[in-house]
């Protein structure tokens, strides 16, 4: 950071580069955009951030993100109550609604095993989601985790907790996504989708 | 923006999305990178954000963003003070800055006569420029802005008003940028790059 721009800037392009895919030039360059905006935005902006962690909370169901105790898919009495997917982050959640392809309930792990990072069974929802299916007659949990390493043995995990309860588990199909071309294809989805194909 | 996030989560997306390069996709995943921060980190962000209107000036005599009524450089008497720079913005004057090659003073004009985009004359630090040249026995001034048609007119304009006073004004050499390869280099470049050939 060059001293000629005023420390106010130089204070708000420091706290911006802590944002993940924002370097110190895309950082000055969004703190001069906020100093040219009217003050009523900026005010705006800062409010909306400064009351952030107040206004959102945790589903004590489901662990997404919710503007209340329950979110609004686990109030919702309308979705399947016996079907539970599996998922990472409250992003993941937001991907399968806008498909419209899914009505059952969902359960977010908050991230996925993994010992280089330091993230253990502890730090997930794992026991949650273990008591959760004991508790209210989930019929089938669906795993839609991703398909590396960390997600693997997080889904290894889950099944060796239920294999001895009657809930079935499942998890999403892999193989060539939609458009994808067949030559650019990594060796590891090619092999999945060769061993996963269906009959015509 | 999916109704499944929480409303906050929300409304700091679509603020975000506001801020130059960052579409509803990047806004969501910095907006979700705030609220996993610790309450203080948010806090600090929000203030920073708050407070910048209120602790940035502008610079009374070059008219750079300054922490002050003058900047740094305007206050800076070894300088010299004869030759002025005019850039378009302080992102320049930063960048020249940076090379330790320059030791006069700036004139930031805050944009470049675009018809386009509405900006004439009167929203940018012409006239300022004009009576500093005419009141502060400036020798030479050097115009570093950006080779198109919006920086070309500002360059004649600026010249036509500053042509009838002894003042001399020279622009910064166009041609091949260092590590620049010829064969990725524009027409209008290269056809700089020949005119402006120098003698070996």
């Amino acid at each position: 950071m060059s001293a000629v721009l005023p420390r106010a800037v130089r204070e708000l392009s420091a706290e911006l580069t802590r944002l993940p895919g924002i370097g110190p030039k895309t950082a000055q360059r969004l703190a001069l955009h906020v100093l040219r905006q009217q003050r009523g935005v900026t005010a705006r902006l800062a409010e909306t951030i400064a009351t952030l962690h107040d206004r959102v909370q945790t589903c004590s169901v489901c662990y997404c993100l919710a503007d209340d105790a329950t979110c609004a898919i686990c109030k919702d009495a309308s979705r399947t109550q016996t079907t539970v997917c599996v998922v990472e982050d409250p992003l993941d959640v937001e991907a399968i609604e806008r498909t419209g392809t899914y009505n059952g309930l969902y359960h977010v792990l908050g991230g996925v095993l993994s010992p280089m990072e330091g993230v253990g069974a502890e730090q997930l929802t794992l026991q949650e989601l273990i008591d959760r299916v004991a508790k209210n007659n989930v019929e089938e949990v669906i795993i839609a985790l991703e398909h590396n390493m960390e997600g693997e043995a997080t889904t290894r995990h889950i099944i060796s907790y239920l294999k001895n309860t009657p809930v079935s588990v499942t998890r999403l199909a892999r193989g060539l996504p939609t458009g994808g071309d067949i030559e650019f294809a990594d060796a590891l989805t090619l092999t999945a989708a060769f061993s996963g194909r269906t009959k015509l």
